[in-house]
């Protein structure tokens, strides 16, 4: 009964599907967060729902951890396997195993990455939406109820997964939800998976929503004097229901990067990229009404670009960000928060955060999902320095802490993981998140399932 | 430790707010479904979400069942209290609490109903666009994760519902969700309580989404020769992401009825009754778009009508169309199903089920909400001939059946109750309806909340 006793019940099965090598276990106890190398203690890579299940009810026997593990993206410490244990790479499992054109929707194994499927479904005049940064597993983007820069149009993985295949902690296997577009037939298992980070169950198949690729694209850019002004005419787009696809703000210290970087001249100070979606005619009208509400919110150089090269330039620059913003600060790495606010809050969120952080000396930078009322505020650090993390860990936890105060959460789209637990019980409440603990017991008496994260003493 | 303890220590408290009369109890024993009336032991009126809580603990303690009683219109008798018990009537909370404006989003008590909610909007430029047929409260609605005509726009009570407070069996007071409009925190509890129809939680307050009145409004009809044209014609639209707001499919016998009732002249045969919000330009411009497809489809006489006492006229007819029904068969009442498929599948589940139904002899009328594949066959039968009724019976079971094998759901929006719980297994495959079973024991241990309904074993 311990994690040796389960790899060696695994092993004949899954031959050289399972490894213990230091090189192997090293690359799988790597992660994003602000977490040191920690090793499982193997790696196995089933190819089938029954292999994944014959894991699950030999560890669930074993007593031994299992951690799914889909692109290792995730940003606060999901795939740290804290107490040693097996994790679960679905490399092998990586199929789109159907698109179905007529309804838009795709079934895929978990191991597909959301630029993959997006390959795939080139053809079909559809595409997924949910774009987070990285070129993340679309199991782990449902485990982390992921989202990104079209989740004001689109909805987050929340709204995405139609249905689920899961394997249960013992070893059951279950199917969630059905490819109809509504339900009132009970408990809605699949959005109880979705954001439940590995520690419910092992998601082996998705029903993702897909939706038409738009007849016309437009992209704008626009510089304000303000932050206020940025985020009054966000506020006012969402108000009068103008369906942009994408309205991200970029505060000045990113554009000043992303100048540099990307060899763009925009004027330093707070800006709005924005994306619409639609016909010709209806992007058209939108980025007018659009453009008109940047010039009352004093915007200047409000500029629109139908060619595909020209909106490439821009989102590759948005996307770049990061990397633009470590060529400034040399040495640097980002501490990244994650706050979410109702949107008339946005504004506070932001400028209390800034103020905090001007105080403190370090650097930061900010991009967000605006229309969400999400944004990330990174500090940029040099990590071997002990003084400056311990800094930026103050800073994001007051973040996190006036994030909650203001009726937000301290995690839009990155999950709680290790890293944002200690904030849970003020943002639910003790008897609200003692029940999630008291739903994660009853899923997985045992606590093998990616145990250490998200719920209360485990 | 019995329902009459229960209620004798509650007594004192809730005074004249709580009724053992028998005319009151057999007010709160009836029911929308094919169920004799049933009344609860008794019924009280909190009017607080404390009050709701010693209820609870109490009723908890006593082990007395309890059934939480919005509007009472609910399908598929949720509200019947089959072991007895206390129904707690939410007519006295009903206050709508809070509106911001800004973030178009409102807090409301469960007793408020959807109409009274849309009255208290109607200066903010905001609203609530979920429609179920009856004026049920937002509380139930919640509970059932109900929806209506404006589904495939605005999406159900599951899209709605941002945030709950929510009174556990045991009478602890949780909190879920909050009013940012994205969240990667932890179990999604706050989906979890929609649809639970009464059996995890009693909800006392739900933050609901609200969107901005359009600016433009129109509606169109169009008659087809054929099922196959109107169901290609709405297939169409979703898959070019046209914004409808409203497109639902009406068959002709409900036609001959509406023509005979509101005094309309429609060509007798299937029907798209279609609506467009948006901008001026954008909804002329959906119109036109949707009037092509119409026509390639074999669409004739399509209209579209801006002016708002044209759009009502058709809106009540719609609506109306039950009444309508019964006057054209003099002593009937309906007998309903809610079947829900992937849209590929609608026409192939209703051309079936019409068969079915022709060779049973009853009459039948069929009304869908296409966009979302969901339909209503409802069979038309005197209630009180026990043959009729058996009859429908079956035929309703047979197209649940065909609904769970096309890869649908049996309940679109009308939820399980007790008359859809015999498909739960089917529906959802044993092992996960045992673990929404678990859940129940988990949240209700004493399975005091709304016990006989939904969950297997109790």
């Amino acid at each position: 009964m311990s994690i040796d006793s389960a790899i060696a019940a695994l092993a004949p099965h899954f031959g050289d599907r399972l490894s213990t090598a230091d090189g192997v276990r090293d690359t799988f106890g790597r992660n994003e967060a602000w977490y040191p190398v920690t090793p499982p203690d193997a790696v196995v890579w089933p190819e089938t729902t029954d292999e994944v299940a014959l894991v699950a009810k030999t560890c669930n026997e074993h007593g031994c951890p299992i951690i799914a593990w889909g692109a290792g993206t995730s940003l606060e410490g999901h795939i740290v396997p804290v107490q040693g244990g097996i994790t679960l790479s679905f490399d092998r499992m990586n199929q789109v195993l159907e698109v179905h054109d007529a309804d838009m929707d795709a079934v895929v194994q978990p191991g597909v990455t959301r630029k993959q499927l997006n390959e795939e479904l080139r053809a079909s005049g559809l595409f997924f939406p949910i774009d987070p940064g990285a070129d993340a597993s679309i199991g782990g983007m449902a485990a982390t109820r992921a989202s990104g820069t079209c989740a004001v149009r689109y909805g987050t993985m929340r709204e995405s997964i139609m249905a689920l295949e899961v394997v249960l902690a013992d070893g059951r296997i279950i199917r969630t939800g059905s490819r109809a577009r509504k339900a009132s037939n009970g408990y809605d298992l699949t959005k109880l998976f979705v954001g439940s980070e590995g520690t419910l169950g092992i998601i082996t198949e998705l029903t993702v929503r897909l939706h038409p690729q738009p007849e016309a694209v437009s992209a704008a850019v626009c510089g304000f004097e303000t932050l206020e002004g940025a985020i009054d005419t966000v506020m006012q787009t969402i108000q009068m229901a103008i369906p942009v696809a994408r309205i991200e703000l970029v505060d000045q210290v990113a554009i000043k990067a992303i100048n540099a970087y990307s060899g763009f001249e925009m004027q330093e100070g707070p800006h709005l990229f924005v994306e619409f979606h639609g016909s010709e005619q209806g992007v058209a009208e939108q980025a007018e009404i659009v453009g008109a509400l940047c010039e009352e919110n004093g915007g200047t150089g409000f500029e629109w670009a139908t060619k595909q090269e020209d909106r490439t330039r821009l989102w590759s620059a948005r996307h770049n960000f990061y990397y633009a913003v470590k060529q400034m600060f040399p040495g640097t790495t980002g501490y990244n928060t994650d706050a979410c606010v109702p949107i008339s809050r946005l504004q506070d969120c932001i400028l209390e955060s800034w103020e905090d952080q001007r105080d403190s000396g370090l650097n930061a930078v900010l991009i967000g999902h605006a229309g969400d009322g999400n944004f990330h505020l990174s500090y940029m650090i040099d990590p071997d320095n002990p003084e400056e993390l311990s800094q930026a860990k103050t800073l994001a936890d007051r973040l996190s802490a006036r994030t909650i105060r203001m009726g937000g959460t301290v995690s839009g789209e990155h999950g709680i993981g290790i890293a944002k637990k200690k904030f849970m019980a003020e943002e639910h409440g003790e008897d609200a998140w003692q029940l999630m603990g008291e739903i994660k017991r009853t899923f997985d008496p045992a606590g093998i399932l990616n145990p250490g994260k998200l719920v209360p003493g485990n």
